[in-house]
């Protein structure tokens, strides 16, 4: 996709990357778990290449933890990153996706804490994998539930929940005159200011697998 | 284990199974997105065989939800119905755990917002592979790691965080004077009731990833 | 009621009391603290008899902390019993109970600290007295807010909110093509399993009321 | 109790009486509801004697939600008015109590959603009872469990928690240079503005248990 | 105001006092920025002219803490005391303000833990200046407004989130046969009281800025 | 401070000013709102003169909300902004400032929901004045408080919660071997990727204090 490479900063450039062996699209936990070793084995590919950051560009950030605890360098989740920005604009988003991933969108905001600051979570009746063309029935679709969120859940900015969306982000916050973010767009800047600041993750919170004793804690308060 | 077989109830039978590839132990969330697959290949296969439920003998619930998704019997996970049990027996609880683990069993506490209910994560400095040895060393730092939880944490029941250290719990009981409570043996006896009462997971809360529309919402609210 | 009995496992055998004396059904506060003493004295009774362990067989709970501080066997109530279930079924369930009941299962869901797992609590306009009938009526309307939870409220479970409504679960649950828990049932599996294992109550917890000096602790954390 | 008449403002003034027949002190849940006829029979008598308000004069609150879905006029207790005022004046506040009440404390802020403001629950090992003697004893390890909440918890404020200690608010305060609250200064003044202000308890939120249809509402929000 | 003076009880009287210099009304949270060196100038001045106690008569508790940290008499703000005597009376409530004012008030909830007890905020398309005047139009808004809270929201309680509105708290209680409070009433009894039992904010909550080392504390937990 | 320069990415430029009057340093809530005139005079100045974005350099967020409504252009907090990266590179984090600041950085993290991911708020015994300096006996002090903070409060990393701890945040880290955030960094890098992104903040989440209705919404959820 040329467009995520659109989206970087001067000195920054991206590759985007498949993992060789996956379900077509990740909407359910099921799929996300399927996938969870191919994205690994990429994770640890893009390290040993020398990438400095890794992105992995779906909303439920499947693997997110595990290619933390697994890799040295920073490893940013679409959907982590794009509910941050959206917290850094609103007070309240609805996050709006496709049908078959509400449930795990949902599981992800309980397990990051973010449940308060988000007023909704809509769906449009389109697979994934239509999304991606982008064509004015997607759009018609996606309008009519980003509204509702709006109009009906009090949210104060709407958050795509599929980085197969990316495409429609622009036309969507012409027409509903309020802010549409781009997960993945998110994550590329989340990642650049990353790595820019020399950061990557606390191995306390995310102990490497290989090392005998974890982070070494005695006592963790949840 | 025979272990597991003897705490089924009249009537009921329990057999165990390995994955067939994966790591030595669980503790971190990289070694349970390895196991993924193959757990599930086993739940598959469980449902194919006649089974009625599948209960996954490892604290932090690997692969569950997923399972949950693909299955149309119920699946249990041991960490879930540990910490069920522990509500059911006490206000606020702590999970004693392997020094890997803590990082992975904090952050399902908060998945499952159980928060509230815990009063704190501690570890004992031991492999989770030593600890099914059950010698007197492992006894003797458990016992030291509970009573820290019991004294210092406020702590009114202890949950074993790791399914590995299920012969431990008599035991530490006695030298306690306080609950100490085996997972596993709560995973099975939760499976019991659910087949007994003819129960399965929500279809909604738990789509089907082989369904065209998931559970059919068009909203949720985290 | 045979039915009760009808639940119980292989083994296990259930005797249902009355209390002796105190209002016709629970449904708010006010009849749960009439009713307490009663409560407190049959299980006083059970104890002495030998019973294993008790299911106080209303939804709303009553006098269930204050007879685990009495009593030295397991105390399971209807209500909590039911929530856990619910809880091991599905992310977001609502609760169907009767309209005087409603404030008092709200509270209840705060006071266990549930909140976040219950889509919603809505009411049949039927008193309790009316539903144990079961009548065609009384099922029409259980169905029709049932449903209203399902489709308004994203719950993805119904637990019915009243342990006269115990004969309807099996009917409802038909036509809803969704699960419907009842509470008692999940009770009884409950203080089952208990036994079974050999489980009782936290005494620091829930501590004696007859000892001196309560469960010795200097701190508590809410 | 003189000391209760000498908090009312002019043109106020306060009975106090006892119950008719209960425990000697009120610590545990088990007390509380052995105690709760007794309150809810005092409270009728006093509305039908034209009293204008109530105050429950224990910190547990016993009966309290019963005594306001009985009640046509406003009904106070010692405990929610002590907390209203301490998060009035500070931030976090913790509670000091005795040893057996500390478990139905905890589970009382719990189940008024109040656990964020509350720093934490300490206990003197003193019975009830002693305490009212308010002897050099007595208020040496009130001192003491006082301070440890104020230096290691947190505490910005002590609340005492239990209405026997009423007497030694002053002591403490001047001993510890920190604000010590008697709640049930508390809620004899709340019972004051109440009734100056023609205010009485939400009928939605606490239904008349002798009406035919509670509050009416069809669905309520946990 | 005289309807202010007429609210106090009997040895209480109370000033109004404008600031100097300010926005028309407070809606904003821009406003209130603007407005707060003013409120601050007047609190330093009532404190110098040896008032007992300050009330911020606005809902939005303009510079409540900065005046708290200033000050050694207690500062009452009139949406902190409102939210507390809504929490005496109900167990859910919801604010009425006005249109500018909701994101406001909303943030307002949130920063003192509040949220689970707010059943929503509403807002009449009126602005605060055209309520002071109380006519036909504006009570007849504030009625619909306050009405969709009772019914949708499952509001058991109104509470007025501007204290321009107090002049119509009684005219609403009588048409909606529901508890209406005006907030600012709540602060005159809440700072009487306090008066009264001689208390004052908590210097280790709110520390002295013109002291050295704030509140000495080493360690808060939020 | 040329470190503010430093810290942009290629193709973006930071001006530093001062406001025209104003407290020497802000620790407390009363010198946030003494000196929030004078930011928002800066930030209107700002958005004048066409500047892209604005940081506040202050860990209170002092004005944030205020100059949102009032500017057209990003506004970014430092405390903010370094709590969303902190929350991105970790589960939990501690805050470690200046004493008189552990008051008001704990009402933040309140106001921002962010409660559940922050481990505890520390503060070493220096102003903030002092601090600027960072001399040897400020990052002694500064490494005892924020080793404390990962050895007894399980904080995973830390972020500081002062813009004049900035230039300490590099030797800590080494001496620490531990993530040390500097929320000015955190700051700068969201403004220039919110401008990059061609984004700002929700105008219904935060409306024009100059505009008639507000954001034109109806209701609100806490």
């Amino acid at each position: 996709l040329g467009a995520r490479q659109a989206i970087t900063a001067p000195g920054v450039s991206a590759d985007v990357v498949n993992i060789r062996e996956g379900p077509v699209s990740l909407e359910t936990v099921y799929e996300e778990m399927v996938a969870g070793p191919g994205i690994l084995e990429q994770v640890a590919l893009a390290e040993e290449e020398g990438y400095d950051a890794v992105v992995i560009d779906c909303f439920l950030d499947p693997a997110l933890r595990a290619a933390r605890e697994m890799a040295a360098i920073p490893v940013v989740g679409a959907g982590e990153a794009g509910m941050l920005f959206a917290m850094a604009l609103s007070e309240r988003f609805s996050i709006v996706t496709v049908r078959n991933g509400m449930e795990a969108v949902a599981a992800l905001t309980r397990a990051y804490g973010f449940v308060r600051r988000v007023a909704s979570i809509r769906a449009v009746d389109f697979p994934a994998v239509a999304l991606v063309r982008n064509d004015e029935a997607a759009a018609n679709a996606m309008t009519d539930v980003a509204r509702a969120a709006l109009e009906r859940d009090g949210a104060e900015l709407i958050l795509l929940g599929c980085t197969g969306m990316s495409g429609l982000a622009a036309l969507l916050q012409r027409r509903l005159d309020a802010i549409v973010l781009d997960p993945a767009a998110c994550a590329l800047k989340l990642a650049g200011a990353l790595v820019e600041l020399g950061l990557r993750h606390s191995r306390i919170a995310y102990p490497d697998p290989f090392a005998a004793a974890g982070s070494g804690r005695e006592r963790v308060q949840p």
